[in-house]
């Protein structure tokens, strides 16, 4: 026998009580043993309610310690106000029986309330149970379903228990209902393994949860509703390692929520909480969606289809105008294509489909015209998913006047179990474009492993999330993630002086120009002299974090009449922009010439801890937002794919004639940028803008906070 | 009795006959005539089929010619072969009683096999319904359904004819199937009034059907599925016509499909047809949405509701996850709000709801809380659509235990038809999300007015649309759109040398910076010295359009010295880069320092004829592809939204301590080039950059093809 995981008692508990229990159907309590009867749980069920003898045909009990058997499960189902008397109960039981090791609160009341005695309450909830030994689901949740445990704590109207792989974790009890009743909506069964709401997540957690699902045999596939956790990088560790496994897919809102930091540069500006989870689930490998209905089609396209080996699509209709609206979808964002075939395989198709068939015009699209057969649909999905080019299908299905829809299900379901029994593993999907009239077809596709959407739209998403899973394991297969440690930031940020930045930054092998401070207006004309024409000059001042702002930068000067009628300019502007500002002088510096301007840096969040930002330079930078975040510390390889997330990309990999720049470089520098932010006391850095050149890279500016 | 408009005998006929029609139900003539009988049309119907007696309870008739009464509308549903036959006996009859007017050729087999033999048998068929005064629908199309005229000659399973204000117009039959069959899968019954399925659009063209659909009053709104269109003028001035009474709403695909121009310019380059269609919807009030859902969501949202004034949404709901899930939907473009209440009305709210209800954080969604009536729920809604703050109200609604959704449906159907009839004109919304356990309370409320949806998503994006129509309404309001004749371009398109160019441009208001020409060094020096430093030098060649990309443009040249290294190293670039050019000489410019580089150019589209842009400058255009582009002429105002629609917008007004600089200035550019275009025979033009300085703009170089 092998020993039970502590949140096995939540899913597949042997004995259940529900306290609260009543024949009042409108009360939760009665839901809630009403979902325990229809899911079929098949250990002992205990309603508990003192002013009953018996419940929906079950035997009431005045409390939990009156319970003979043995118990593993609680649900709470009562008016929060009973739940103190609820706890001495159970403690009484735990000193008598010991024997309950999980309890499922739905009962709302408590912190989330944000009120003292609201917070209070959970205190003392989690404080007793922690006592009695007893782990909590909740407060404030729906708790869980489990089809394999038979068990519902909810209180949702026809869940389908069919069994299946899909396993969605939920921080709203809402969403899990979305969640339960629209997948029992689904024309075709359309299996799961568990739903759990998590609610206040007063002790189990998601994190745990996460953890528990990517061991769990029963789960393939991981969807998670997600408002916010108090220790981003655990929960991002747990997803990944079981990404490595099974998708994870995460629904996370709050996108326009989070407010905006206070900050003194841009790379703070920049990092909205969203834009940091952004970078973490990509660098984690944890697939991201927008919508609900990306979430519920990504599940059940998981569950049900082999993951495709590339992004090539081959799509298979009977009308022209689906064609041409596919041909629009499948190239929108550039991950999927059509696939190509060869010439020979076009004449096969020409010779045996009908004669006015369209056949490859675009490449990768055959529409059959309504002469088409069900037959010659059988054939060509066959004929089509052995080729070598091809990496998946999809068929599209309008109503026809002449062969019947669950004909051709039922001949292309049969089709692809037969391929997938002989050994060919790529995807199948089914587009049904005519509403209630598509229900049989469906259901009949649906039973032979084909899952069936209402819109090219939703097929074409629920492919380029399986190409983008798969690309994802592949890379994580040959990854070891490392957390390091980290300590939130503290005290009031204070800024580094150029030269002491400079230092800290070249250890870290950051290259600057060369360059002189100069604190009178011959030693600047000295210095430029020295260091060649043309140069640029700043004010040297620790108080003036945006320089170019106050008017404290001039460039490109080519001579030295340039570099003393600057010198005069600047340091009036500096006196009228910023007039409290301690002028140490100017920094002298060889102008870089060329090259594409970029932005690296950093900060240490107070929940993500230090993170790393590469964007476009320039205008860019504010103008386009063009900036991406991860965790530091990153390696080479995480780096690079930063970089290629840019829309600037395209400047640094060559550009109108330019380039290619150093991209490599550039990579490295964020490397070793992530390992100083993980390494040294500081909040923020910032190098901007870095110059990549055709060789090398160097930082022009650069500011550090610590 | 008002004239009949030739299109009305499609819609309204007093007698059709359906030529093909069968007594076998797997023949489209069967179909057709049973769609005919479903669809409850009162006039004559007449099957046609000489092989027998009686077809669905209906005498059948050989042949046209002898059908006894008067005859307005034919259904063809032949083989394509039968076709003359069915000519002769329409020659015979037109001949002897010359009373039908109309025909609708759903069979298949003409120009769209792309066949000689397909484009002859078109031919023939146009020409002789033109001989006998029929008008013709198709062929190779599902013809049209009217809910009024009880008319279907399509072969659609369960077409709902409730009568109501949406008409479809399509050029894919598959997509016309699509519509009908998802909405009579609606929970609750969606009225429309037409479907059009065009097919080859041999004579009834798209044009004419939307004028039709303009003036007809059953119509309140159009959809349109567009591919493609010989004269896109007349459609978008079609379109515009009806959208100041209606809302005009368009989904057109082939975005991937349309090839690349070969261009010698940016312009023509990023002229994609497709960039030009959405500048063209833009500017003609025309809708654009990209999906099918949204296209059947905007319809019936638009038949349901009244307009907003405004962008400002309230949300109800009771339950947390939704709430910030739709907040982040809400804000996702910007166009639409969550709407701000004063103090009062929030005290009033939290008065009236649960104590626990969370009361406008953020301002504009309330979460009653599962504890929230039936009662709560009427009251806030009622309370809140009551507010000048608020613009329209959307409901959610989970299954929650305290109370059925059949009971709230109700009520607050109930409200809203109060509502209206007492002059609040605000849309409201209701999202349902539990699948099939939604059905009942989707009915109520649709009955009632309120239109609902399956997820928030499709509500955020119906309101979204609403609010743009809005305000496309107030402008189309305001303006008088004028369609000017051009020419198609035709030659081999020549370039205008540099100074050519500019003359012609000169005379449109352009400016340029000074410029000498010069054709020896000390000529280019003298001229440096004359205009001032510092200047700027380009080579002076009839053959080079892209100067820079040869080494022949040379910047910011400070001193004479900087001007005779440049004009050698020029002029070494150019016969290294562009062997064969002549080489004129060189221009010598004075440089124009500050401001924001822009690009403003146009051509002559084949199909569109000449078309204007507007992009941002430098790196920016092509990394970006920032481009807008309009029909020309514009006015100014249609130059101020060109403008404002550019992600570089914000670079003119200000920006990072710059600016703001003469957008105006830019505007009458672009309206002063749109003229040029429109007047000049002229291929392309381009001005690129134009720097646009705090007062003014200047255009730094000049390319026309003529």
């Amino acid at each position: 026998m092998t020993q039970k995981h502590a949140l096995d008692y939540f899913f597949k508990p042997h004995s259940c009580a529900v306290v609260g229990a009543s024949k009042d159907p409108a009360k939760p309590g009665h839901q809630c043993l009403a979902a325990m009867i229809r899911a079929g749980f098949s250990g002992e069920l205990y309603p508990v309610n003192p002013r009953e003898q018996e419940i929906l045909g079950l035997r009431s009990y005045r409390s939990l310690s009156q319970i003979p058997g043995p118990l593993d499960l609680v649900v709470l189902c009562t008016p929060v106000e009973v739940m103190y008397d609820v706890l001495d109960d159970l403690g009484e039981r735990a000193q008598t029986r010991g024997d309950v090791k999980a309890m499922v609160v739905t009962t709302a009341g408590f912190s989330e309330l944000c009120t003292e005695e609201g917070v209070a309450r959970q205190a003392t909830l989690v404080k007793r149970l922690s006592e009695y030994g007893v782990r909590l689901m909740g407060p404030n949740c729906l708790g869980v379903i489990d089809t394999r445990g038979k068990v519902d704590t909810t209180f949702l109207l026809g869940v389908d228990m069919t069994p299946g792989g899909i396993s969605f974790v939920t921080q709203s009890g809402a969403l899990g209902a979305w969640f339960v009743q629209a997948w029992s909506s689904h024309p075709g069964p359309v299996g799961f393994s568990k739903m759990v709401s998590l609610g206040n997540m007063a002790d189990v957690d998601i994190v745990e949860v996460v953890q528990y699902l990517g061991q769990d045999d029963t789960t393939t596939v991981i969807g998670l509703y997600l408002e916010g956790t108090s220790d981003p990088r655990a929960l991002l560790e747990a997803a990944s390692e079981a990404a490595r496994r099974k998708p994870v897919i995460v629904l996370k809102t709050g996108r326009t929520s989070e407010g905006e930091r206070a900050a003194s540069s841009h790379t703070g500006s920049m990092a909205g909480k969203d834009q940091i989870w952004d970078g973490a689930f990509r660098q984690y490998g944890v697939l991201r969606v927008h919508t609900m209905d990306a979430l519920l089609d990504a599940m059940r396209s998981f569950d049900k289809l082999p993951l495709p080996n590339g992004n090539r699509l081959f799509v298979i209709t009977h009308a022209g105008g689906p064609g041409v609206y596919t041909t629009d979808l499948v190239f929108e964002t550039g991950e999927v294509v059509l696939s190509t075939v060869g010439e020979e395989v076009k004449q096969n198709l020409k010779r045996r489909l009908p004669p006015h068939a369209n056949v490859c015009s675009p490449d990768g699209l055959i529409d059959m015209t309504a002469s088409g057969t069900v037959a010659q649909h059988a054939w060509a999905t066959e004929y089509l998913l052995s080729q070598p080019e091809v990496d998946g299908a999809m068929v599209m299905d309008m109503q026809i006047p002449f062969f019947s829809v669950a004909q051709l299900s039922r001949e292309l379901g049969e089709t692809y179990r037969r391929l997938r029994e002989n050994g060919v593993s790529k995807p199948l999907l089914a587009v049904m474009m005519h509403g209630r009239w598509a229900q049989e077809g469906r259901a009949i596709f649906e039973a032979a492993g084909v899952p069936t959407y209402d819109s090219p739209d939703r097929a074409v998403a629920a492919f380029r999330n399986m190409v983008r899973y798969a690309s994802i394991k592949r890379r994580l297969a040959n990854r070891q993630r490392r957390i390091e440690g980290w300590e939130a930031p503290s005290g009031v940020p204070r800024m580094l002086t150029e030269t002491a930045a400079q230092v800290l930054l070249e250890k870290y092998g950051v290259r600057f120009p060369a360059t002189k401070s100069a604190s009178t207006l011959d030693e600047a004309v000295s210095a430029a002299r020295q260091l060649g024409f043309p140069v640029v000059m700043k004010v040297l001042s620790p108080d003036i974090a945006h320089k170019t702002e106050v008017g404290g930068v001039c460039l490109d000067l080519r001579d030295e009449d340039a570099v003393k009628r600057a010198y005069a300019k600047m340091l009036e502007n500096v006196r009228k922009k910023a007039p409290g500002a301690l002028i140490e002088g100017v920094l002298v510096q060889k102008m870089v010439t060329g090259g594409v301007e970029m932005i690296v840096g950093g900060l240490v969040d107070p929940s993500f801890g230090p993170v790393i930002m590469a964007g476009s330079g320039g205008i860019l930078t504010e103008l386009l937002k063009d900036t991406v975040f991860r965790l530091a510390p990153v390696d080479r390889e995480e780096a690079v794919s930063m970089l290629q997330q840019l829309k600037g990309y395209k400047l640094l990999s060559g550009f109108r004639g330019k380039g290619p720049y150093d991209a490599g470089a550039l990579a490295d520098l964020i490397v070793r940028l992530s390992e100083l932010l993980s390494k040294e006391k500081i909040k923020e850095v910032e190098l901007n803008p870095v110059k990549v050149l055709e060789e090398g890279c160097i930082a022009v500016d650069a500011l550090i906070s610590a």
